[in-house]
């Protein structure tokens, strides 16, 4: 519907429809959800063999009884598939606890206590900033909010950061200290960085020597579609700021999102110096866990079979979402979404101050959308056109009536909009 | 053998006997280790039952699903099973990662980042000391090391620390923030902390208000013996301090050294203000592996009889050691030992000057014992009396072996040093 073109009255008569079919869904008491980025059960069940493999020796071939204290950076096995897999050496993969969002949070927390190899630690300092691309994962933002780190937003393009304004920042700037980026099908509009954009992150100068990029390869394996782009490498030799990289992975939501793994990959330099604080800090993580994951991964090729199963679960649920968003706003240019290669979310844009009274119209009528605010920093969305929506975890009988009630709600929110002026 | 009443020519005979024992051993070319406080494949295989509870569903009973996301404080039924287990409120458990040790770091790097509940954080303080209980853990001075706190040693007698120094100490220094403790079967001299000791600390007047004690429980269900002194319990009414400490415990020594689980518990005001910030720093810890240890550790009855497999195993070993050091040394006043009713580690205390020594010949005769000075704050034993010796994770046939090294070498040493007054 192209809303652009329509007289005040069409557009009145289109808001009383919309409000009409919004009050009937109201008055279906729905109990439907499309907040969170949680894989469901059937994906769960996919991993279920993982659990069978506990039942195995863990000896690793070499005899070492991985049941015991050791291999603080996890059983060779895994860190030589998740290598393989990684396109990295296996040398600078270390295996963490169930998720990697402890990883970021160790890694922030020993730059701001013991500083960057060797460098002054940010605690010191009167003042961090963080460049955040945004719409962004939420998470990474409480992080740097935990630390008193001062979030400067950066837009995310189609494909990446702003990186004119990215490259301006870090070149005047020495209290900018890190970036928090997800560069593969991007949290929460899934978005892929582009070759140029990933190289630019890796040769533009910055003020501060320890600058630190936090590359959250959250959705590494995660493609729907066998045409999604590919991210490219900051580990090759063409990158002359290896050390720039700290990149996490997990599987949260490639086994289970309790249960899982995860995996920081860094430079030699940035290994040695962790190394050293780590073991200070843990004896070792789960390797019982640790054992089973590298004999399910098996292999890249292994991991692809197996992401292409969780591919068939989630697709449908995306195309039912989007199908509808297209349906209603095809052309449309006050309602815009993404339209992911992969990943879990997709974002819509709204007109601004609209995305607050979707996600309240949604609620409204049953359905539980992420709160306004939450892919920008400290919850403030200035526009207030951002809406992040999760279809993963509803079962796939209701997705329609999920789509429906978000295109309602949509259209309902939009004219009301357009009728004020 | 009563070395005191020797004549200098009985000695010196004496040590050439030792002397000529020595050499004989190290012809034998052994390969033998009393170094580490690991659990041996016999007592890891008294849990393999656990990895096949991995294969059963992981709903809980209200049909939570836990291999999903959530519940970062833990699965309510391993919360349980622990509350019952330590005698406190399961509101008060927090359940992590595969090691304790991890969670002390976390709570201090806490405490160092962000302050003690909401008072300054301790990396603005120009000075924090600790107070530490020597001989104690070698990685809670690590810890300490790492965060640049000063170690205060105060001597650990048979009851605990030395409380008329430690009350004096916290009562007059506003920069003594807190105070590491392993009060039963303490690592490495496996004596506990009486009753008297535990009230003192509870009441002892603190200058700092936000000093905190770092209750190292790791030993709570490792009784060798049926008669093992109990440890009072801290989160009791009568403690009017009770926001004072914190409490960590792991299975690492019940279930799985690698593996395990670990759980802090803490009052409720500590709770409260570690929620906030730990669900800034993670989203939840392995619940697979979580509500496997809730089914295999079920009740304090069965994790009674569990720890009870554990001393058949281990107990001969300590006996061994100790049998061996009460024939050589009975009466003695030069070489002293600790006869633990629990625990992993039996301490023996030489002569000045000798410890360094007898390591160094067991060593040469292929006895390998934890270096010296590791009992001791940045490893400065400045007596240099103290040895840990380690019986739990050698086979029980090189026992013997291990005990001939040991006390051959101990002989040698201590003569030595005699023959030279």
């Amino acid at each position: 519907m192209d809303y652009s073109t329509m007289s005040q009255e069409a557009l009145q008569n289109n808001f009383n429809g919309a409000k009409k079919r919004h009050n009937l869904l109201v008055k279906e008491k729905l109990n439907l959800d499309l907040s969170r980025g949680k894989p469901s059960p059937e994906q769960l069940d996919l991993s279920m063999p993982l659990l069978n493999i506990c039942n195995s020796t863990f000896s690793s071939p070499k005899g070492t009884d991985y049941r015991n204290y050791g291999y603080l950076d996890g059983v060779p096995e895994l860190r030589e598939v998740l290598a393989e897999i990684l396109s990295v050496n296996k040398e600078n993969v270390m295996i963490g606890g169930s998720n990697s969002l402890n990883l970021m949070y160790d890694v922030l927390s020993r730059a701001y206590c013991f500083g960057v190899c060797g460098q002054t630690p940010w605690c010191k300092l009167s003042e961090i900033k963080f460049i955040c691309p945004v719409p962004g994962y939420d998470r990474h933002f409480t992080l740097l909010e935990q630390f008193g780190i001062q979030m400067i937003s950066v837009p995310l393009n189609d494909n990446g950061p702003d990186m004119d304004l990215v490259e301006e920042l870090v070149a005047s700037d020495q209290n900018i200290k890190g970036m928090f980026c997800v560069p593969r099908f991007s949290n929460p509009t899934g978005i892929v960085y582009s070759d140029e954009v990933v190289t630019r992150l890796m040769n533009m100068k910055t003020l501060a020597t320890d600058f630190r990029i936090f590359w959250d390869n959250a959705y590494f394996a995660h493609d729907l579609y066998p045409d999604a782009p590919k991210l490219k490498n900051v580990f090759c030799e063409e990158n002359q700021n290896i050390d720039r990289f700290y990149m996490f992975v997990s599987t949260s939501k490639i086994t289970f999102a309790s249960g899982g793994i995860s995996a920081l990959v860094c430079s030699d330099k940035n290994f040695a110096s962790m190394h050293k604080m780590l073991s200070a800090q843990t004896i070792n993580y789960d390797k019982i866990n640790q054992y089973a994951h590298a004999q399910f991964l098996q292999s890249p090729e292994n991991l692809r079979l197996h992401m292409a199963k969780h591919a068939e679960i989630l697709r449908p649920k995306f195309e039912i979402i989007i199908s509808a968003l297209r349906e209603a706003f095809e052309g449309s240019t006050v309602v815009r979404w993404t339209e992911p290669k992969g990943g879990y979310f997709i974002t819509i844009t709204t007109l601004p101050k609209v995305a607050h009274r979707v996600i309240e119209l949604c609620k409204k009528a049953g359905l539980k959308l992420t709160e306004a605010g939450c892919a920008h920093p400290l919850h403030r969305d200035d526009m207030d056109s951002t809406i992040r929506v999760a279809p993963s975890f509803a079962p796939m009988e209701e997705l329609d009536l999920c789509a429906k009630v978000l295109v309602t709600s949509l259209e309902y929110a939009t004219l009301e909009e357009l009728c004020k002026k």
